[in-house]
């Protein structure tokens, strides 16, 4: 970047939090202690009543807008939705954005070490759920004088910790902002999870996860596991406006390398991933997923879960997202609709699949901004 | 079984038919001499205008209809369609179903011995399309003496080679059955062949597809690539209602073993399908796929390739099929109109999804047979 955008929250720098209470977990284990790495963009009001969270889905992290450097080639994750006069407006809001519990980004997780053993978690880290999550964040929150969240606010995996926030600490947040999401994994959704982590876990460099002792990674099994995500990221249309048919070289060579675009480029964002990503996270990631159904212990009956609600809910989907469709969305607002919350809804149309909502979409970013606009803080 | 039902072919028995003249490949490759493996059912009539050939899909083989053994569990692949008083009625047709060139059940494939080097093919075994079949295929019928199939039919990549018969050989065929199938792959289904192929070559076992050099098989490559191709197989639907998020065990257990009956599921087919089926045929396999497409020469164009057509066609599809939707097979339909060519259009509900060709659909057994009667065949 030359200059960096006006809309832009600027030059950002992470902190970190070392937190000393143990934390139980859904799984019965505890994490005696751990950092968690943030960002904040905006300022705290003196009511400490205009933070909004922001829940980062499966590969994001804490670094939500902004630039790290003035040279950096992107931004953050999100930043089309955080920004002085964006949807999340840091005029008004002072936004919360940490990297989860298990995460590889500097908060806590498998790669860190574990001071019992001084060598890397790996997979004695324990499952973290999404209830986990939001346990953590709610300390967060104390540590940062935040006694209420003004919205919590996510998309995918983080649309979900949205959700949780509402159901698990009523009291604690005024909006919760739930989009490109679902109450529960469909079969469909677990079993594409379960292939991703068949690849990691079959790499002979993945050494049931101690891979860190091998000074080695599971390459080739997390690569293949990012290239399938991808896949139920975009849609069927998407992929095929961007490549259709069209091929890497001038002519089919008939052998067994890549022939067609989509294939290289699969590929690359296999192989990128690689040098970002820890796959013993991308494990816990997906079984956060996997885990991840408020209503089982209900039944299955959200309408119930939702009954001891008091946020507004603010549910938002894209017509050709397959991972998590707009009938999911649907579900979350009828069993809201049925508990007598309060509920917006609103469905764009995109050609962008499930990564729509990271991408720009001016229908998406004004409805998106209205909706937030219309929040209340002190001034 | 105890007894072999009445409507079934009954026991049958595979023929293999030496080929010595050398077949020309569309990869500019030759293979000079090979074996093709095959069924029949019926009888042929004197005429020999009665002949349907069968084309098998990725994982399938000749095995059709019928039992090898009276205690076999289960029959061929598409007994649901071939028999006495079935669509394919054996009473009437003649039908052939051979595995093709570069499987693995007995024709020769990359597992076969390389007369030149008294080895596994292996990797040295040349890419095969859809139209290289085609023109096996015909070596076949000159063989059985069948200058003219009553039909040719296949679903999914079979019913590619029945579309690629009629442009083909528009002469050597009066119908040509084509079901739950697409002109050419889209950029997401390249994408998966993609992923199921990178699980395949990057097992260490793999050996650059000389594994049987090394007696072992990338068996946790293939199992991947299965467990992938799964599900997109099924309708997320029938995932649904099958699996839902029932657990394999009673609770959860909050660990990286298998929880939900859908993970039990596609591991189960995975281990199974690496026992009965060799990865570079699989390979193999998803090339013949990923390089079909007939209107490639004419600038996508289908209808001036199906100019030339005189075969009359019959298209079905399965509304909850998502690997090749019912808008693929309308796709071929709406070409064939616009050419002027005789074509007929059956879209069934189902929530089988891509498997509802192979299964048990009354109203698609029914219609599917009332259009073969209607096929005349001399007495």
């Amino acid at each position: 970047m030359s200059t960096i955008p006006t809309d832009s929250v600027g030059l950002v720098q992470p902190q970190t939090l070392h937190f000393d209470e143990p934390l139980g977990l859904v799984s019965g284990k505890t994490i005696e202690q751990y950092d968690i790495v943030y960002e904040t963009y905006g300022t705290l009001n003196a009511n400490a009543d205009n933070a909004v969270l922001v829940c980062h889905a499966l590969s994001a992290d804490h670094h939500a807008a902004g630039y790290h450097n003035a040279d950096d080639s992107k931004p953050g994750w999100w930043d089309i939705c955080i920004g002085p006069g964006k949807p999340i407006d840091t005029n008004r809001f002072f936004v919360v954005s940490p990297s989860n519990l298990g995460h590889c980004s500097g908060s806590t997780g498998p790669r860190s070490i574990d001071p019992k053993t001084a060598k890397a978690y790996g997979p004695d880290f324990p499952i973290i759920t999404v209830t986990d999550w939001v346990n953590y964040q709610a300390r967060l929150a104390d540590r940062l004088g935040i006694k209420q969240w003004a919205a919590v606010a996510g998309g995918s995996l983080g649309g979900m910790q949205a959700l949780q926030w509402a159901v698990q600490f009523p009291d604690r947040l005024r909006y919760a902002v739930v989009i490109a999401s679902a109450s529960k994994l469909s079969a469909q959704n677990i079993a594409f999870n379960a292939v991703a982590r068949q690849a990691i876990m079959s790499d002979p460099d993945f050494h049931e996860g101690r891979y860190y002792d091998y000074d080695t990674v599971p390459a080739s099994g997390l690569k293949t596991a990012r290239m399938l995500g991808h896949i139920t990221y975009l849609s069927d249309d998407a992929m095929g406006d961007k490549f259709g048919r069209e091929l890497k070289n001038e002519q089919l060579n008939y052998d067994y390398g890549v022939e067609f675009q989509v294939e290289s480029y699969l590929r690359y964002q296999g192989e990128s991933f690689v040098n970002r990503f820890d796959a013993n996270t991308y494990l816990l990631m997906t079984k956060a997923l996997d885990y991840f159904d408020p209503a089982e212990k209900e039944g299955g009956d959200l309408a119930v879960v939702f009954e001891k609600v008091t946020a507004k809910f603010l549910l938002a989907s894209f017509t050709t997202d397959w991972r998590f469709s707009p009938a999911r969305s649907r579900e979350i607002v009828s069993a809201l609709t049925d508990a007598k919350r309060d509920v917006s809804y609103l469905e764009f149309e995109s050609n962008y699949g499930h990564d729509a909502f990271l991408m720009k979409n001016d229908d998406y970013i004004d409805a998106f901004k209205a909706y937030m606009d219309n929040i209340e803080v002190s001034g």
